[in-house]
């Protein structure tokens, strides 16, 4: 059974009270149990990881190395200057969907540009609890698919 | 019941030929017969317009002022200077998801910035027909979900 | 008598429906009842065309060829990067005025600079409907005066 | 009765001995005179002041602060760097209108962006003395129609 | 025989009265017959199209889809920003040369740089109707070549 | 009583050591305890952290959501690049002061600019340790003022 | 008895009119005797200067050399382009320290960017009339400490 | 007799005492005695004039209009945005030779470039009190060459 | 009878075992006779000089002076900073072909721009030793048509 | 004896496994072995540190601080963005080489800049693991050479 | 008796056939004997020396060394990216004028900006020969005056 | 015997005597001496070339071609510009080590990039003429290494 590792940076793990005006009311414990849940229904496992600190998502994602098919990630601000980050889902050698709760196209400058977006399989964005579910779907489906099942 | 518009820019009509190995082996009519499908089973219509002239995407979009709750986007190589479309799309005052086929970020300079982003609701690109089912998903759901169904 | 093109562009069309608290509540046709009849107060003939091709401008400007004294145009986004609309403007060797309803300058960045500006006699923007009425009675005096009359 | 500021910055005292080709061969007193009889046919006051000092343009539009409906403003080559001016007609809190003689989009590049145009209603550019009375016109009528007259 | 497409782009439809001293004396039907001519000695057939609308240049170029060797544009002004068409010219699959009668390097900025060189096997530029001649002179022997003709 | 959080950034707990003659002699223990006399004087609670890791700092300010009223923060070095750390001071939702020992925009390039100047109430910077006193008195006087005290 | 000259630039003598929002509802007298008797306070003189004309102020610069031992300056909009005001500040060649009612770096763009902080000694900004009595405490503190005093 | 103009632009009026390790240790009046000498010996009359406010400068330049044959301009910090004193320049109609006692462009970034020095007829920098001795010769010598003598 | 000089820059003489597959296999000498044969057939004289020193090749272009009616210069690398050449081309006051060999508009961004397109009368590029030919072609044909034979 | 410290920053622990036709094969226990050996012959003790998160290597060389003569850092991919750490490395006020495994010049645009290289006495990259013996080598011959040894 | 050497770059050694209305009538050698005549009258010893090759230019600046009391150079388009000259021009460690016949800020943009300048001691441009006179004059003047002639 | 070539740009002539505080008190024949020695130790031959003249080391590496097994390359100066040169050493494919005596990425801005980086197999920079050896003891060592000793 393929499995995917779910990671959230910097700032996610305060969804529900962070501005919930643009994030959604729900947080991410609640996201996570729904990805769970979907998880289950596609038939994949998943694995859940948040940190403000960019190395332990490092070390993370280190950690899972040739054990995970996959990787959802948000990267929260490190969407701006994560090239640490960047490096780590490069040497991981699994697919990678990026996922935005918000469309960063539509904020401030800073956000207009992801420097992980050129070494992700694709991006989901601005669809709130739905872009990881949307992201799960997918790559659970693409994953099949590649390994021929 | 709700009812999308499914509109596809300049040379997406020879998906299937065009560089498999980057858009995917189905043709648009494949593509457009699982979204047919897909809309079947979540429950909303969808009409289909593809053009290689960007005026008269935005013909379309004008003639279904009002008789439409979101459109679906692929605007191809408009994604870099068709701010008209843009205009259009502002005007509809539905939400628009804009997907791409391939992930843009990854390839040339002047694909990396969709000049529609920031009007859309959100992105999914880079799972080939994946991103347009995935859209529709999405889009029947908040849809649905902001009519308070 | 003189002869002047009134030239709209992408989306001006659907003027009165479009942002109104931007555009102004009249229609397109309402602002060309304006024109007309200001027209006749002045002395000149006015000719009227819109579209949402780029192409067909250029169609329309060549058509017009060897008739006209004068071009009054609102390019609506191919303000950005029509260029092609501008040598044909450029080719068609009468005097031109590009007018906006709003004024682009207070808006987003893309509309803040049009590639048309630096070959017409001069611009008249943000008055709403007032733009073309001033640009006709500019254009029919300096045209009268440099005739001669 | 309205009551209008006419303001002219920096070399358009010279009018007339000034680049007669680039500028038209009118004096500014003889412009002035033009606006003050397209003034009383419109039912305007109009009060005009010219200096080279930026610092004076603002002391001016300071003293006629809660004493005019609008202004009129040819600021010269303060259009490139005149900041504080920019603040003082901000400031003022009436309707702008930026006007030029010449077509600035036509010559040096550092003519060709205006720092006033973000916070002025509208421009009117390249019609020699014209552009002040069509402004005159524009500004007489939108003031007229706002106060509900 | 191989078979060549001739493309022409926006306003180049008005050669002869277009700035002559720029872009000579010639028709474009009198280019045309030049070219065909020139075709016939050389012993390859070639096909001719001219539109104002980028679309309408992408309809022709996916309609002659497998049935041409390679294919001879002067984009006009869509040299600026033609990125559909560019796409349509990648699609294609066959050799390009990029044709233009002025040298636009010597000419306004925004004709110094053509978005559809780089997929271009090679440019000829400033040489009058001789572009188009020595252009099909290559193309004809290049394609023979590389057929161990 | 209300209650502040004085932020530290990467390196600030060397000062002392740390190049004197720029950053002034005493160490974050010394400035440390000025800043809490003077608190004590204007009658407000101040809790010190300090981190060379930019997660820790977040993990801070979140740990203290909902308890302080306002944040005196010296980002070091993160003042170019930490958008997390910014995300972080948005989401704290209370009024910030951006606080530097030495005046950077006398200094190297990259300090010239800071990312979260535009999310900060205010910037006091070039003071040594007066940075800190003094953005405490304003602050205490301004959270006094707002709550009506 | 240390004397500092407290310098206003442009539009700063409207305070209190002035968008109340932005800059505060105090005027500029009210602000200079709130920092007159702080000065008294902390033991120090200072003389006002406000004017609307950089070439003013920077003559009122020269006829303070040797007189003085600091200045407090608030360059209101030539803080975008007031280089003959800076060499001013420069050839003083006492500490200046740069205030701000408001905070330029949460404004417009062109706000965000002082040529005068360079070589000032710091910059207290964001805090309306308290950033010019924080700028006096700091100035009086510091230059008594660094006389010896 | 020729008649020059000798312009002198913000804080040069503080020569002497202005960073003389830059300028030199000559005050203005010893250099204008050493430039009306020199004038004596190479037959010209000259005219000399300071101010700190550019439009003095400019209102200097239109009161000399049809007067002299000649202007030799030390702008001072103007060079970097003085626009309107350009203008004033440029509507003299006379040869203008650009000094500068210290070379420009071996300082700060924004004394690199001149606005000023593609109007005039040449520039000569880096030389102190020379720099104004050899325009001077230049100067007179170019303009009987000119007028024939 | 005309003559022209053919000029190559710095690297050409080793053409045959620089990148074939990119250059093509040819010798210098070798594409030089295909070259020599042409101008004999279409009657012109033609005269070859390389130089990997770019003074050597100004030194060349000067001792031609007066006595060639063209010249076909492929510059290599000194497309990109060959301004000295680029004057002893302007110098030369005869029309200048531009020809390389690969389309530079392919490869790295450091050949994209070539300083010498301005000055020349047209660019041939991307097709090997053809490109030569083919300028010869057409400038025989232009100096005798201009020259009215 | 002389003591330096080896820092590696991020994803650096996994090499051997991480893109090794671009890193090389062995892994970092295997160089820093290498590296130890170096040390004994000539001379000098070396201890190592790794980190994935920038704020302990900031931490790890302040708790080294002036108890080394040098420091050998490999930042990886904080060569783009660690200010922070950058100041520690300035803090430490000894000789800092930096080094890389492979060439960042010949990669991805934002490895092509180091934000460490101009504080850093120099560089070594390109040679996989012999680019940290090398720097061993040279910092241990400077540093005694230094010391008079 | 001070030494200066009199340099001259690529295409300077054409001056009188080169663009007269640009460079004046003058020939090199002309201009040579007019500054050998001056340097005479001011009792100084001249050297000349003229390369189309930088390198050569460089040679015989070293060639120099220890001989000169200073440099006059016209740099020719070397101005625009002759950094090995710069150098040379460094490590000559005498002062360097820098002079050109036309005023190139007033000519192509990339004649606009020297390299050389901010290591010149000065720069005279626009007065064609007397641009070398008057240098001669000024150095002269100056290496006496440090001389405690 | 695997052979090398230590190839010096402009001005490395005049070490020893040039800058010596940024260089190094060595004379390149020092180095030279320093290097050959190393040569012997690690078991290969160099051939050494110094040149002011680009054209001249292009000339250089040419002859050597298919003699030599690596390259050593100091380019000074034409770090910044010497496209032909970088030409030629892709030409030459060998491995090529740049070297750097001072640090340039600590220097002026123009010395900050080496646009001969990404063509080299690595850098090494800062050390004065430990670089070179240490070049060399990598060279050799790889180049062996390569060939299977």
């Amino acid at each position: 059974m393929a499995k995917f590792l779910i990671l959230n940076g910097p700032n996610i793990n305060i969804l529900g009270r962070r501005m919930p005006e643009v994030y959604g009311a729900r947080t991410l414990d609640e996201i996570n149990r729904e990805v769970a849940e979907r998880a289950k229904s596609v038939g994949v496992e998943v694995s859940f990881y948040q940190s403000n600190v960019e190395g332990h998502l490092i070390d993370c994602i280190q950690e899972h190395w040739g054990k995970i098919q996959g990787i959802i990630i948000n990267p929260g601000a490190l969407m701006n200057y994560g090239y640490a980050l960047k490096d780590a889902l490069i040497d991981a050698a699994v697919p990678v969907i990026e996922v935005h709760l918000s469309n960063p196209y539509a904020r401030e400058a800073w956000r207009r540009h992801s420097i992980i977006s050129d070494i992700a399989r694709g991006q989901i964005a601005g669809f709130g609890w739905r872009s990881y579910t949307a992201a799960l779907d997918i790559l659970a489906a693409q994953v099949k698919e590649e390994a021929g099942e």
